[in-house]
């Protein structure tokens, strides 16, 4: 049973991922989503807006990436997407050392290949890899739309930094990238984000 | 842009279920689950135990189901597995039509499908759905095991009551249902599950 016993030791770890809060509100209840809540919606964006990925792309393989992509963050915790060079290149170093560990409580073949995942999404070299970070980047966008502001007035944020953003769902997906700067255009014209870079 | 029109409100709806609160404790942080983690950790377990399925068991339809076999929860809450059977008879209506609301917010054909795993996992005919359950009943129960307790004491279940969920595990896989066995046994052991009926 020590397979089994290493695999269940990696699913309880998991589930600590229900702990790590995120900067993304929530409507219904008011409170910052988590990681692992944050980890299904995308599994379910895959889902849903499959059909925006370029031909050809395994979605299959899009789901078990998003599922395990923010694993890291049990030992690393959440960074917010607009943060500095510097607190972003200290978190990438932590979250390498977190990947070994963590997905190194699986047994071996298991591990090689949930850390294939996580370098991959990390890379964003494959259509899947571009496609499931296309869903990362428009899920905190979406929130922060349906709230009228969100984390972009929490944070004084502007359409420009978002836009840079968009590039890389667009990257990723022409139709959910278009989707997107409507949507920036959108939050611009009702007044709940300021233009400008 | 109708179609993605759909989509969008679905994935929104979906996201509701992070507020759906659950029977089961987490240890960190110490609080009820709510059903949209619940549905995360399924879909990393059907990952990190793959190999238990019966041979020939299609995965990537298995992570599916478990991602949306909550989502019915929006509109009809979460019951407590062991409720008596007016409560399941009430919830199960409830939830045909939370299942008619939610998966029609979809475009058609992804509507149908969506409705398909739902059927497929409730009605437990295919390997698929029977692996499903499995981890469905699987993964309170770990979290009960690793609690010393949780909702066994709280709602004074016993050992009897326990093993009639682990057949429907076994149901799913054998190798797991073992698992489940020997769990059961050790918590009776340790006297934090009470034996009997």
């Amino acid at each position: 049973m020590r397979r089994l016993e290493q695999q269940m030791t990696f699913v309880a770890e998991a589930g600590l991922l229900k702990g790590v809060l995120r900067q993304t509100m929530l409507t219904r209840p008011a409170r910052r989503e988590n990681s692992a809540e944050h980890s299904w919606h995308l599994a379910v964006m895959a889902l849903a807006l499959g059909d925006y990925a370029p031909p050809g792309t395994d979605l299959a393989r899009v789901t078990a990436m998003l599922l395990v992509h923010d694993l890291v963050e049990v030992d690393a915790g959440d960074l917010f997407v607009y943060a500095d060079a510097a607190d972003q290149a200290r978190q990438e170093a932590a979250e390498r050392a977190a990947a070994d560990r963590i997905f190194g409580l699986l047994p071996a073949d298991q591990a090689a290949s949930a850390r294939g995942l996580w370098d991959e999404f990390e890379e964003r070299r494959t259509a899947e890899a571009r496609f499931a970070r296309a869903l990362d980047r428009l899920q905190p966008m979406l929130a922060n739309y349906y709230l009228g502001g969100g984390t972009w007035q929490e944070h004084g944020v502007r359409a420009g930094q978002v836009l840079d953003k968009v590039a890389l769902i667009a990257d990723g997906s022409a139709a959910l990238g278009e989707f997107a700067r409507e949507l920036v255009g959108s939050a611009v014209r009702q007044g709940f984000l300021s233009p400008g870079q």
